[in-house]
């Protein structure tokens, strides 16, 4: 009987939910026991969203639909969209994929406005309720929606400015920091649109890109570091598209035209056509999250001019050089670590196998009623095709090691498999500190790195090398030093939030 | 406007929805209008089975959640179980993913019997009853279960066995063949459990792979050509599994042990331990289908002592041999045609690239109440990485070509993305012939390599070159003649079925 | 077959349901047709308003469930509550009894408030819509409610103030007038609480009891003529209770204190404890409808010092007086005529006979598929002891007809039964014209006795004599003129509404 | 702070819910707590059944409609039919007025078939669960309804006979005994249908009075004393009706044939039209239930040739006789009060006042979240009008006194309402036992009769006069001592059942 499974019966029924913010509930738990309770651990994206303004007689619908689609890999437990047409605004937000809360609608043709935003969501386990879905709305006193935004990112200032404002007598809704947002722009709306979003701007810390609507206008902004991505695109001169990443725009079939700036207000106003352009503060510097093009946005998509697919091969690449080693075949870890290994694999000669299977049915937590089943259990997310490693030494690449529980299975997969030697290497940083601006992390005391060495790691995992790409390596791909390095660094371009801004941070 | 979108408004409102079967709703369009109507193209594969017995006290629930969880593949839209505890079957059956499914057991311990048996089933539209779904069960006249079966094939006289039995009285309460198969076995439970078995595979015919419980035994068998795959697997000394493939072996921690031979009845029974055999007929030759290899088994599943993974890899090698070319890079398309593309750079030394992105959330089909949506439509599934293509030569290489509307839209994409030349490789020989043993396939009229040759075809998709593997290389990558290769040459391994036998090849 | 039923074929599926505002869809119908559609004629009670302000620490969710349970005679289709508990509106409605609404409130504990409003209503069949269930409530930018209402009566002049409002920019959510009377102490708000009030009644026209919350204070207020009943009551000092009649008093175990003053507001306030009072106009009569005495209110309540079924009972000793008869047994029609038939029998002598049962589970409509059911039908509702009445002059005394098809079922039932002479007395005069001011009434068409003078419409009934109570008698028993007999002498209280005024009037 | 509610706080969340079978539950209260435990206290008939066949082309759907909704009164939490169509019987059934389940069903034409069975049901507490809901059936090995019964009454040798048919192998689904009638006439088809009924006939023992349907058969019959009522009619000379009582065939329209015998079996054949009848035995004696006549019974039924309402007023009449008293006004308690009333104000000449107003609605059990409330409750059922009862003395005519505690609160009533002398009639004997055939009764220990002579009663409910109509006079105005008087006299004419029978007569 496998130690760590012991204390199974101890655990809540729904023990493989894989989320880091239960804190409370598993912080009495052992290294081990955390284990089996995180079988997939990864850092988690938390959300994508999307905008649409057209003049024109489109099918935007259809085609917010099509943009949060492409955007589900940002988020896939709860999606929405606010649509304003003539002067009314609609919305439809539930838990669930883009394609089955879209089949929900009954009547979409009045979901076909001239403006649309959206939103895909990565919940929280503990934080499934549906007032913190988005887009969030404000109300007149006549139950009618005057405003409404979805916000990708975290704020560090949430928790002091909702006591601010709850001191005025606002009344707030829900428990997430987008609603901060949504009040100090709703409150200050007697200063124009603009000049409202510029005052909450000049109020709100931490990293956000947002789009909105009013009944009558559209708008986007983002923070004065750009930590989280945001474009603009166009499908014709009168219809403006802006999204997380670009494959949004590919799947509305909208041309890019440029990122949306650091500290810039994009916005549609009365007096003249097209998007308007304001910047808040004219000398920022863009300092896009560096992990975004490591893990989370989809190798299709480029942000800041530089394409993710292509980041990735050059980090399998970079770190043959940094760490070469004799081997048989290189395996990337599916989905992300495998343009990581064919880059290895073209800089090393050593042959890329796609040898470890994925299940692609995963999304949803096991229901175990026993104890016993742990090692039945390994196998079902990767499953390897022995014949093809067996006696074999072997590279194998991860984009990222967060709690090492993940890789430690992996591990013994391999060994099952009779594998000769084991080289593994993350394809990024020691990841040592926690994010405040946007990504779901365990605390430091759960993130491996922050708590061992490489050669504690390396034994602890029982391979045989190992090695994670280094900054500067990461730097040098980058083109650039002007990236969010804050989980690697711990040096981030805000100044640290409090320590309770943890709490919220669902957006 | 793109001409096969004008007649949109008059399709029905699910009209992405992909499924083969809805002839009447379809026969009416022109073929440009199918391929708007069919966008995602491919043969389907119709249902994955497992069973499990064991006498040991183990978690059979989770287990059987495991097993059907790696046969989901084998079909998305409903999936069941049927549990004998302490004499008494329980059943559990619903549409929608095991994960899905199973989450909604309230009580799971009281499904933790000693023999399981489970199936996923892929539902052809018209077909969503929820009496179909299995696994099928009979009653006594006291509402008691006491056979139940899952069934993965197609009978090739159930219209006429489903007759006599009705002429003689017995009432069947689905439209499913897979009824008949149980119906013949209630019918002659007088027999005993195994002569039952054995008089009902001497009347029915097509292929079949079955796995089923009484109160108190657990059976499997398999058609006499062994068409569809089963392979038999063990836990311990006392507890066997039955399932599709290997791949759901694994799923449970079971050793492999051997396939299923075709005309095979295995079964417990009451006078002696662990699992019997009995031969209906001993002089059987097993002809696995050569689609399983191809398209719908996991590449981590051996079947009949043959890995898919492999198959796949040579088939991309030995089309470089059939067919070589010159060019820049050669692309798979996700997921089946990857290894295969792997295979032929491995071959020609031309560099693999992975630069089509599969959007991993497709499954639903999209409501898009418009018409104009076509063309922001093609990107949706698959995303190209333009900059690694634009300008060059590709090969690219697809697993196989069914209608030819995926196969020509991918196209469009690699145009779009600026490719110069395109030389379109399929892995698999030309469908020229519907299938009748157990995959959802169109007619003839539908299946473009039946109405083209390869020149014209070739015309059809407007590209440079355009390949098919050849039976014979087929052949000799799998080693033997003695497989099903009906679709790629119309001579079937049974006798052809009567017309109507096409109405219910649900299972 | 009988004639009136041939065309019930065409007769929508529920044709049974008995509501008289379904003009346009019975409008093209005989008037034997539409015997056969309305088999229960009633005029309809529309609604009772229930309200109570505790500073003692009582459990009002009960005590409000009490009142309402025993208004329930005045609106049975939906209910609700409206509580402030600490600064905070609550609100329950739904379609349903009060057992039933109640029922489903899950943490009671929360609906117990200083103050509660209630509502029962009766719902017209078009309008089943649950933005028109009660109480009405006016939110907040932050969509707390701030305000609430439930409203007994109709007023006048709804559709012009509703049109003058919304030229002002005020947005409706529902279709009744009560939203008129809450949009408009809505917008005066900034006049205080009770000049708010004040000038609303100012503007409104027409009949309104009503009760009313605000975030911290309670009030209710009546029309310049009382036209529709409202009581005042305490259970102890610091609880007062406002209800439509005193038999919810009684059922709260509250003191009858006095009826509210026609142009009455009582509210409390700030400054004073208890409630205060006062006087828009102080020159006012109280009119209050005179069928609330025949019909509508049950008979152990007293309104305006005169108990309902002493009322009752002299009716039938004044009609005997009125028009005496030779007759063996008088009976009454349940519930209502068996008072006066009692006083009847007590005046003339002539015994009384319970001998006419009702079936106490009426109250939905039967779906009857068929069109032979009409004369199984008629002894559905009231089926007579045959053995009391064979061969006997029978006096038969109803408290009033309003279509006539009820009684012409009720004389075909008694001819049925062998009855020799029938004597129909209603203990109401002849209704010739429809009510504006709260009742759901038919139109003058479908009145039988705006159409028919009385021997005509004993003809039509086929009965031996027929006698109205006069409108003088009436006088004489109610002590007074000043009540509205509007529908009796087509003369109002309040000038007439224009036309459309009748459109919604569901309250 | 009343007493008998201190401890309200430790009763169940439904306290109101009146049901005397929660024997566990209440057996620790004391007398004071057990009153306010249950406000309601009457003994409750438990179920109507109807059955109807006809070879004309009758809207048999619309008629059991009307036919069970005229026995309503007989039970009214659940409801159902099963209808005999073509050969094959189909079942609706669920909780709820029989107008809110007709209503549910959306294709009443499938329901018309030429036999149909039927079934008011007046549930238990603690039992609740659907598979108890009536008309039960049994169903072939194809899952197809083959046989349905419905039954009024009560099994005394319920429990050994499951118990010897389990033994057999036979498997129950239910709880209820009318399952042990069905699975016999089942498991005895063989024998024919009559031989069959008549094989159960022989082997059950106890009060039952049933309907049932085979595919192709109607049937009735009734247990050798006749205990619970039975009787038959017709419509036209080709369609025959079985019910409860005969308001049911003055609802569907049918002539009254006769009651059906006890020991008769009335049937359908092949053979032969119309129905057949068949006594098992020829010397039966009919002992119908007396508390049918005096509680039970809708006034318009006849039973055994007695009209209920006459034994009704009689009993008034005959207790005046019994017991003179000086009075000013006599009150009987509604609805069974009501005639015994004005028979005795016949016989005696004191006036009739009929003014005690019982609220209607009554049906569902309050939720009370707080322990102050009785006296509130009090008036909610019974509302006095006081003025009318003020200073005088009353005759107060109940039918019964079961437990006492409606009594000693209605007695509260009228001492609140300013009564002078309270004379308290009950126009039936003292109850002193339980009843085992069919009528849901509290233990003797709750019974008060059992438990107080007259006298100590009298104190008890603190009246000036107190008497109950002597068994002797019950017999003169039945004019026969051919009845079942158990309950009275603790003399049944069936031999008492085991101790555990009690468990399960909810039918």
């Amino acid at each position: 009987m496998d130690l760590e499974f012991q204390k199974y019966s101890t655990l809540p029924k729904y023990a493989f939910q894989n989320r880091y913010q239960e804190f409370e509930e598993t912080k009495h738990l052992s290294k081990e026991e955390k284990e089996a309770y995180y079988p997939f651990d990864k850092m988690e994206e938390e959300c994508g969203i999307f905008g649409l303004h057209s003049t024109e007689n489109l099918d935007t619908f259809s085609l917010s639909q099509f943009g949060l689609f492409a955007l589900q890999h940002r988020g896939q437990e709860a999606c929405g969209i606010a649509v304003g047409n003539n002067g009314k605004i609609l919305s439809v937000k539930d838990e669930g994929l883009v394609l089955d809360v879209f089949k929900t609608i009954e009547e979409p043709q009045q979901y076909m406005g001239s403006t649309v935003i959206g939103h895909t969501r990565y919940t929280t386990a503990g934080d499934k309720k549906k007032y913190n879905f988005q887009p969030f709305f404000a109300k007149n006193e006549y139950d009618q929606i005057i405003l409404s935004i979805a916000h990708n990112g975290n704020l560090t200032n949430a928790k002091q400015l909702r006591k601010e404002l709850e001191d005025e007598g606002v009344v707030f809704r829900a428990t997430s920091d987008t609603e901060v947002i949504l009040r100090l722009i709703q409150k200050n709306l007697d200063l124009g649109l603009r000049g409202a979003i510029k005052a909450t701007m000049e109020k709100i810390e931490g990293a956000y890109s947002v789009v909105g609507i009013t009944r009558n206008k559209f708008f986007a902004f983002r923070d004065f570091n750009g930590i989280r991505p945001l474009v603009l695109g166009a499908i014709d001169e009168n219809t403006f598209v802006v999204a997380s990443e670009t494959c949004a725009l590919d799947g509305v079939g909208a041309q890019y035209v440029r990122d949306i700036l650091p500290g810039e207000i994009v916005y549609t106003s009365d007096n003249e056509d097209g998007l308007q352009s304001y910047l808040v503060k004219d000398d920022c510097v863009n300092k896009i999250c560096a992990f975004e093009y490591i893990y989370f946005a989809r190798p299709d998509s480029t942000l800041e001019g530089i394409n993710v697919h292509e980041v990735r091969e050059k980090s399998g690449m970079k770190i043959w050089e940094q760490a070469p080693v004799e081997a048989d075949i290189v395996i990337g870890v599916p989905d992300s670590g495998v343009p990581a290994a064919i880059g290895f694999s073209k800089a090393s000669g050593i042959p890329f196998r796609p040898v470890l299977i994925k299940n692609r049915y995963i999304g949803r937590s096991f229901i175990i009623p026993s104890q016993e089943m742990r090692e039945h259990f390994v196998n079902l997310k990767l499953n390897p095709i022995i014949s093809e490693m067996k006696d074999k030494r072997v590279v194998i690449i991860d984009d990222s090691i967060v709690r090492g529980t993940t890789s430690k299975r992996l591990v013994k997969i391999l060994k099952n498999a009779g594998v000769k030697e084991i080289h593994f290497r993350s394809v990024s940083p020691p990841i040592i500190a926690p994010c405040f601006l946007g990504i779901d992390t365990p605390t430091k005391d759960d993130l491996i790195s922050a708590n061992m060495n490489k050669e504690e790691l390396r034994k602890y995992l029982d391979v045989d090398s190992l090695e994670f790409l280094s900054v500067d390596n990461l730097v040098d791909i980058l083109g650039s030093p002007n990236h969010c390095f804050g989980c690697f660094t711990e040096k981030y371009p805000v100044k640290n939030p409090d320590e309770l801004a943890f709490v919220d941070q669902g957006d």
